[in-house]
């Protein structure tokens, strides 16, 4: 019924209500709901599709009077009102699991790894293959939670270019651009050589930059190796192995604190974000950065032990996927899901990366446009 | 004990965690917590304020072994391991309750206003009084959702000016700055002369912005007044009066949808977002781009009931605050939060607002670090 919209589909009013049919299967769809989504010219402005009435317009009592099948074509006829519209038979049998397909955000559309030899098997892609065919390697951030071109131009202020190539920079505290070096003055370790664990960036803001770019200028230091995590993985697994674990870590609000150069930046949040039914949505994590509230001594104690569970599900060495930044690697990823980490590098040797924020909408909704243009 | 805390604070070691007593009243904090939280140069990076280890660096039975109070601070030692650290007595008793300082998003931050003469009362504030002094009108907007500025210099591209004086612009596919004004070939009903009904802006993207700046150029059309509700009040005032259908806005997600000029944004939320401890955090809501899911028909029918019923709460002439943006007058407001609204206008009289979006994270840590500045 689903596929072969134009074949069979019979309609019929039950209870003020439309009952499509086709092949024994049957959709039920609730007049309010027809006509709350009418599409007609009266209904949904033409230019935009934006709806011209709001939901205290229409009557509380409203029923299908009369509804059929023709051409691909549901037709209905409402009453109190009257109003009669029409909808094309595949665009409004699409919108059953719609929700499933346009949720990019959360656990159900991605593919989890916690064994990173399969995201290893992922190949890098070419500068300009991406500019040429963008779609594989932003759908690989949907999915995977990160990509890596290589062959980008190593020139400073390259990595925001890079973020428009999909969507807008996130300008911060930090800069529209931020220099991964040894610095002087440190007001973040990242700005050091000191290695870094496994975390997602700037947990303290709100909302948290969803998608982070880091474009390597160029790397001849001794270490400085890159590692990336699957937070959405972990949390699974801990949901899997431990329930009250996850349980504690999605309820517990902890606090996320930065405090640098005039900045006074903090968040409330969870370690594990859901979504309206439970889904995992958002990872935070940074261990330079978390406190745990000072609360009810049993509940502090058992939530370090839920939050150490999760940490050595993050560390497993086999949970992290390894690799080096050459001059011209840029990596994109999902700052809501996958961690990245580095190891300790020399000052001398030269390290040297650009970073810049940005957002999933914009990256989502290029995805989709190129995805439909391919279709 | 919180608000003295030098005066006969007496530590004890009780089952490896320390008692700090004062005055009849204790609090117990766990050894785990004392040592995740050590202040010290080898715990904490001096500049950053970083932490330097990570929790499965500490042993999971640690405990405290000699606790002492003595010149303001609380000495401890941990074993196993020999950790020695303090604490300034009053910045750790500041850390019970944190949460609540810390939190500006959710309703416990909030003055709800559900009668729109509360919020009448708020006095606008001078743009150069706003310039040497901005703590309180940066207060308003958290405490209330917006502020009005007046006599804000009536320039194109002023707008992003004013947002950059506590933060940064956001920039989407309208641009860093948008016109409202009718246009010829408008791609969204803003950009025509026709009433809208109370909203949140951008609810189909994801981070939604959450702050919103409207910036009056000129105003000489018949109609195009504007307004303001509190969708926080408005959903503590369905919680009370119907929990039902609060839990059903709340549990259920909505897609939002926008397709326009090769954009194509979605989101999956639900209309009232809550925090991981179930206050209210975040309200979506716009007639134009939502859509319910079409699923179970009897959830669908509850779903419409409930929403209905938000609606009206929204749309209560009383929860309305009705105002006239003139020239020079620029309006802050927290889009998690604040609907806004305007009724209809002629095209031929000219009305042009300039927009742009920011974030609340800026807004919040300026906010901070002024009121930091003026204690």
């Amino acid at each position: 019924m689903y596929s072969q919209v134009s074949r069979g589909v019979e309609a019929a009013v039950i209870g003020g209500d439309v009952r499509l049919s086709a092949d024994g299967r049957t959709v039920d769809i609730p007049a309010i709901w027809l006509r709350d989504n009418a599409p007609d010219a009266d209904s949904r402005d033409v230019l935009s599709g934006q709806r011209l009435f709001d939901i205290v317009d229409l009557p509380a009592d409203i029923r299908v009077e009369e509804a059929s099948v023709a051409e691909d074509r549901l037709r209905v006829r409402f009453t109190p009102g009257g109003h009669q519209t029409s909808f094309a038979l595949d665009t409004l049998l699409g919108e059953v699991n719609q929700v499933a397909n346009l949720d990019l955000r959360t656990e159900r559309a991605k593919r989890l790894w916690s064994d990173a030899a399969r995201a290893a098997a992922l190949e890098p892609v070419e500068w300009e293959s991406y500019l040429r065919h963008p779609a594989p390697a932003l759908r690989q951030v949907v999915e995977w939670g990160f990509v890596l071109l290589q062959g980008v131009p190593a020139e400073a202020g390259q990595v925001t270019k890079v973020a428009e190539t999909f969507g807008y920079v996130r300008e911060t505290n930090y800069g529209r651009i931020f220099d991964v070096r040894v610095e002087p003055n440190p007001v973040n370790l990242a700005f050091t050589g000191l290695a870094i664990t496994p975390h997602t960036d700037n947990p303290y803001r709100e909302p948290v930059p969803t998608l982070q770019l880091l474009l390597c200028l160029h790397n001849a230091a001794d270490g400085g190796d890159s590692g990336m995590v699957d937070g959405f993985a972990a949390a699974a697994e801990l949901r899997e192995t431990d329930r009250a674990a996850f349980d504690l870590l999605t309820s517990t609000p902890v606090t996320y604190r930065y405090r640098g150069d005039g900045t006074r930046l903090g968040a409330v949040v969870p370690l594990i974000g859901l979504d309206a039914e439970q889904r995992i949505r958002e990872i935070r994590f940074n261990n330079r950065s978390m406190q745990v509230p000072l609360t009810d001594p049993a509940r502090v104690r058992a939530f370090y032990t839920a939050y150490r569970s999760f940490a050595e599900l993050l560390y497993k060495p086999r949970a992290q996927l390894n690799f080096r930044l050459e001059t011209g690697d840029c990596l994109i990823f999902d700052n809501t899901r996958a961690l990245h980490a580095r190891t300790a590098f020399a000052a001398s040797g030269g390290r040297h990366l650009q970073g810049t924020y940005a957002d999933l909408d914009g990256l989502n909704s290029t995805l989709r446009r190129l995805e439909e243009q391919g279709r």
